[in-house]
């Protein structure tokens, strides 16, 4: 017997500058109906709306990275986002035993990633809404980042049976593109319909594995020793997001025109390519590997 | 006799979150050479530190319409950019009477606009830059903005022969791209190559007139009784800066999907389509006329 799905909530603003997914909460604030599944009921919630009024990812902290049962346990910790996870932690949670069963969070990025869905778990659940929804989606791409759930900082992690973030660029921050808005409320829409499917028993003809990308590591910008970058994302590399990246390759040119290239020995692929709001960390890119992503007791 | 150019200032930075001007301003300070001529000194100024450092388009105000005469006389105007505006009336000018000859400033949007070689000044010696600098990268558009130099708002206007403002996009705030960058880089230089040749009383083969684009006036999204915008420009209008817009073509498009028109009855076209910077006043886009611009007293 599987869990049921009682309590799913739909988060946006999470990061206050991209706002689609800010917009679609209060989209559906008044077109309920659009969220409303039979079988379990659906929470909209506009998760940092200080950042989301001042339309800047955050005030304090990336929100995003808050949610370690570790850091919502640490009083000391107490910057704009770092409360405001405490009260999501009360709102959703509590962590250790959350109300909300599964938390859908809607993000955009101006890297070239098309509709990433990102997520943490190797839960059956949560893979076997990924394939969903890369199946109704087939441009869709598989981001698994594993984490263990009381460790896990995003937001996602607060859900009892985990969660899934929906990533879609390129766009720039603080506007808003119909395609990138549509593309993210069809993918909800999919996510939903997937665990109604679930809940009522309903069989689901998903593969027992799909083909994905996992997280290696960020690869910060080249900088100076006062920590100025010295370089940019080379054009070779800008919007390759997913391609192969092979030894040799140009990751960087200079200011002055010089290239930079991979010096790794194996072949690796590139996400979150000349994402802005990693330029606080001087992030460049992510390193990925291309890997198969396999559904457990995968039951169709 | 034509007046001689003794001092050109290279502006970056004026908004905090367009990195490339920034970036272009502390590459010169160590690569002076590139910026270099014979007949004039060429001077560099990151002009709103502040919001550069903190990554925004501005503290309190923007800077870019912050320069009409009647304002930086105003005593009572006293916000960040505001003084910073008088600071920069110290250094470049006074407005009546400027020191500076002429101002290179750099800006990108996140509108399609591509290279847009923005001028408000019908001077032969600004329109014969634009026009020769179109010559050099034929792909630039010409974007005139007129304004009489003592009530214009812009900081290009500090200049004693006025200025240009490079614009290019698309690209995110709060990141850089190497093609524009470069693009911007490129035009820049020949920029400072025409001021050189016009000093030099070398003859420029330029043509009488070009085509161009006029500003008519800014597009407000749509939006409800509380001043939230319920619309997106439509997908048919997004990226599409520079192509006309024909009665009853599409402008936006609901949340809830419903397509809004325009309702015009001549040909417009479009700029700044969906330019994040204008969120914050709940514009669309601009319309904009085409023109042919004439260069008078051409005498190639």
């Amino acid at each position: 017997m599987k869990q049921s799905i009682n309590t799913v909530a739909i988060t946006g603003g999470t990061h206050g500058n991209e706002l689609t997914g800010a917009h679609l909460v209060k989209h559906w604030l008044s077109h309920a109906d659009e969220v409303k599944r039979d079988s379990f009921s659906t929470e909209l919630h506009l998760t940092n709306p200080k950042a989301n009024q001042s339309i800047r990812r955050y005030i304090d902290q990336d929100l995003n990275r808050q949610f370690s049962l570790k850091d919502l346990k640490d009083s000391k910790l107490k910057g704009v986002e770092q409360l405001r996870a405490k009260s999501l932690n009360e709102l959703l949670g509590p962590k250790e035993n959350p109300r909300v069963d599964f938390i859908i969070d809607m993000h955009t990025t101006t890297a070239n990633m098309g509709m990433s869905l990102i997520f943490n778990s190797s839960d059956p659940l949560v893979v076997g809404m990924a394939f969903y929804v890369k199946q109704k989606m087939p441009h869709a791409t598989l981001f698994f980042n594993p984490a263990e759930r009381l460790e896990d900082n995003f937001l996602t992690s607060m859900g009892r049976l985990n969660g899934f973030l929906i990533e879609v660029g390129p766009i720039a921050q603080g506007l808003l593109n119909y395609q990138v808005y549509s593309d993210t409320h069809a993918a909800v829409m999919h996510g939903l319909d997937y665990l109604e499917s679930r809940n009522m028993g309903q069989s689901i003809s998903l593969p027992n594995q799909m083909v994905g990308f996992q997280f290696i590591k960020k690869v910060p910008l080249p900088q100076n020793e006062n920590g100025e970058i010295t370089a940019m994302i080379h054009p070779n590399l800008q919007d390759k997001d997913y391609h192969a990246i092979e030894p040799g390759d140009p990751l960087f040119i200079t200011m002055a025109g010089e290239t930079i290239a991979y010096q790794g020995e194996s072949t690796v692929y590139g996400a979150f390519i000349n994402e802005a709001a990693y330029y606080d960390q001087n992030i460049g890119f992510s390193f990925m590997e291309k890997i198969n992503i396999v559904l457990k007791d995968n039951d169709h």
